[in-house]
């Protein structure tokens, strides 16, 4: 790398618009990146869990990445996740992200094989990938969905690789965000996946968020990222407050199937989810309403 | 089905061999398969945890499923594991293992959003395969592997569908298994995925199983199988005693890179495991030529 | 010990009676012990986790301890459950059982620190516990109440105590009580918590049981293990597939409550539990009658 | 209540002081207590977990409250850990705590029997013992050594009894503290029980810490407090990121051993554990000494 690439502040990882034959619907995808352009946001993910990655196939990924690339602002920073459970699968993938003219792969743990993915297999595994990889990647913890955890000092020797530029830690757990910050070397770069505790986690030195929920709320979370680094703390405590019962409904509790119930009602495609993803109930939707009427005029603006 | 299929006995979820430049090497598989075929053996899984399935293309799935099928003795059952997170892709690989002859679909559940995957989900997934397949379908319950845990109410309810014809359950709990074998309908089939606890799930009523030490010592397992079912309960207990070591040590702790270890130790091909997937260490080949020594004449038979 | 105490068969941990002002009921117990001294039982616990022991007072707990021994037949193995958290205070409980005429005493281990109760400083608690100890001891492994598991090789360790002769273990994991009655030296009795899988523990191995549910089917309970013990195993298994709702339903599901509960539908004495634990509710009422009911006429002989 | 209690700041959980026969060591206790009189700090808590309550004898808890009592400077706040298993037991020591004249009481969820303290059955419990007790109680939530979390919805209930003041909330996350200040009612107080995360947990809104590292490292702690409160959050991060190396490795790893041997090193009284604890080992006291060490001549001032 010539110059190092800021990861600072916020992106949203993506939904990926499926039509009712369950077909890519790319002019949807256009129209939501056409007003999420318009903001304050610092890039983009396309193809992390919340686009419904693993449930693509590997031509409907390459088409979804091109259309990503073509209708993104030439501001923004272009994410592709790239994760398999194969080393040489994830490879490959990341060198046509790459190709494709992405900056950074996002790389989920392999989760498979849970009790033999130890700290030293998951080392050998990045070190393979950064070492083949054209672009810098970001490691991608999710213990929810993957059962692994990456632990702070795995990622401390992880950090060493001039290749590996940072972490998203979907964990949620300020304490092991700010961990991360203190082992983390200039330029690698920690992100939150939670927007439930962006603030104590921006406050605990985090560089920014790729944050399901910016889907969603992408003013209100650009908007608490940019107080909080301003030290504006009460009006991003206000912030914070506000989003959280959204981020708990839709995020941890309802995930991409809520999420697109949301969009839909907010004036973005949501549209539907992919089997075995099943869309929320009718007691769902109620909740759901009920917490994006609370939200209130601000979020739907 | 014109004729119920029975699913009774040991089946080996067989390995995949891969070559030093990590190819499908059909030649030592079928090497493999016939020293198997001359065992009492009830069948052979294709592409199950055992066979790295997940680490493999779509074309080596193919590939290997049709050099399974050529190799096989006409006397062997033959299933194949056909699961991938999405519906339409599970369906789509089970019409094409129906397609070149394999006889019943090992189905995994999903598991990627698996805060999501409640028994509700789960059962309008295990339907829409089950409709859709040509071939009755197996449940695949691995939760050590995929955080999920097919409960046993939701089996009784799956149970009625006419394609849904059984399930492996690898939790290992006999507690579990003998209560699936209660709510079990005549021609159900319970099959354990753990020679740990064979015995006393054998003798609590399930059919049979499918577990990965079958591929290291198969006539242990066969006898074991025989006995019991002929209530020779002694001699049972005694080759239940033999094998926990190494079930303990090849399949819980070492996993599939134990297990290709010792296959290679006891004359079988076992070859290398596929990234991120590791060789075991020095300190574990210790640990399995002694318990494969303990083991003695009888296990290199 | 002039001569080592045989711990096979069916234990029953007995339940507290209070009355309705919480006081022990001592009148009640007599009567209980009076029906159960006719059975083919082994022998009794008292003050064990169905016994309430945690919420007694000292004195009370002395009391108890003398009520029992003097209304137990003679015929009967008498174990008191000494456990607290400190060390000393274990072993002066366990001197006064011994000085009240208890064979055993029964050890739980301490749990409230639990991150520091390693393996190691729990052989040191057993060595200390039994070295101080007049009567020899069982070791008490109830991890769904402790979160403590009492691992394989540490019970192989304390195995070689002299003072220490065996262990009750009420994980239900026919799997580790197999691996126990393995590691075990002759004289070492491995002991089942659970009636749920109490056939395919027998088999493995175990010499008996101290189980919550025979308090209340005491006679199934007995036969189940005689029926086991002369091989006559689908005897057995008919027995075990019998009393396995009563035991998930009133053991696992409902606790000391809903066992109490049936006790008194079943003509002993539940009566009330004492608070924090709290009477079940008109559900649980109705499935435990449900079970009962279907229990039948052979449960209330 | 005529005046509200202001649960703001450093709160001491205190260790309890031995000597080398087991015996409390009443004079130690005052000589820790001299020191931490002239110290900022907000008041004391005597027999909670870090005071090895349920390791004493109830002669023993009397003695040290009186001691306690007797030693502290009436500027502090006097709390008292009254939790036993039993409820009724609980009321007798929260009545004895206030008629000592303790301020508080802290009382933890009861836990033995964990599967049946549902929400319901601690609302309960928590009912009788405010209703009970002529002080105002705080709920006790420490996870990881009871296996209960009292969930946010409870607290919320409970929070609406006039004498329930406040929980310590020792999950050491800061989404659920966070989550706790959101429907916390006015004059309610959230405080946390972990250092660790005391920072980002203040920025929330918690209204202090009861936190066993304030025994080694008061003055950081008050300082932390203090600086938070005043807005200056660069000097408050500092602060927190110099406590969290002995926080992680005292608190979370090495427990009260850990404690009682880095306060013998700073120059108070910690003296030994009591059984089944254990002293720390020489691996753990290098650890320990060279984290003190890196505190330097600020931690010993």
């Amino acid at each position: 790398m010539a110059e190092a690439l800021a990861l600072n502040g916020v992106f949203i990882p993506m939904t990926t618009p499926f039509d009712t034959e369950d077909r890519l619907s790319l002019a949807e995808l256009r129209n939501n990146l056409g007003r999420y352009n318009t903001k304050r946001l610092a890039g983009y993910v396309a193809t992390g869990s919340t686009g419904e990655a693993i449930l693509l196939s590997m031509a409907e990924t390459e088409e979804l990445w091109e259309a990503v690339i073509e209708a993104t602002a030439t501001d923004k920073i272009l994410v592709a996740g790239t994760a398999a459970e194969s080393t040489t699968e994830t490879i490959a993938r990341t060198r046509r992200a790459a190709q494709l003219g992405y900056q950074v792969a996002l790389v989920r743990t392999p989760h498979y094989y849970r009790p033999l993915m130890t700290p030293a297999a998951l080392e050998v595994f990045y070190h393979r990938v950064a070492d083949a990889s054209p672009i810098p990647i970001l490691i991608y913890s999710i213990p929810h969905y993957t059962g692994i955890n990456v632990e702070v000092p795995l990622v401390a020797r992880l950090a060493e690789h001039p290749n590996i530029i940072g972490i998203k830690d979907s964990s949620g757990s300020v304490k092991q965000l700010a961990a991360l910050v203190r082992v983390a070397p200039k330029g690698f770069h920690v992100l939150t996946g939670s927007a439930t505790t962006f603030l104590p986690a921006l406050m605990m030195g985090v560089s920014g968020g790729i944050m399901a929920l910016a889907n969603l709320l992408p003013d209100e979370c650009v908007e608490l990222y940019e107080a909080a680094v301003a030290k504006r703390y009460d009006r991003a405590r206000e912030l914070q407050d506000r989003i959280v019962p959204a981020s708990d409904l839709l995020v941890s509790r309802h995930g991409v199937p809520g999420m697109k119930y949301a969009l839909d009602r907010l004036g973005y495609f949501g549209g539907p989810v992919r089997e075995p993803l099943r869309p929320v109930d009718d007691a769902a939707r109620r909740e759901i309403d009920e917490v994006l009427a609370a939200l209130g005029s601000a979020a739907t603006r």
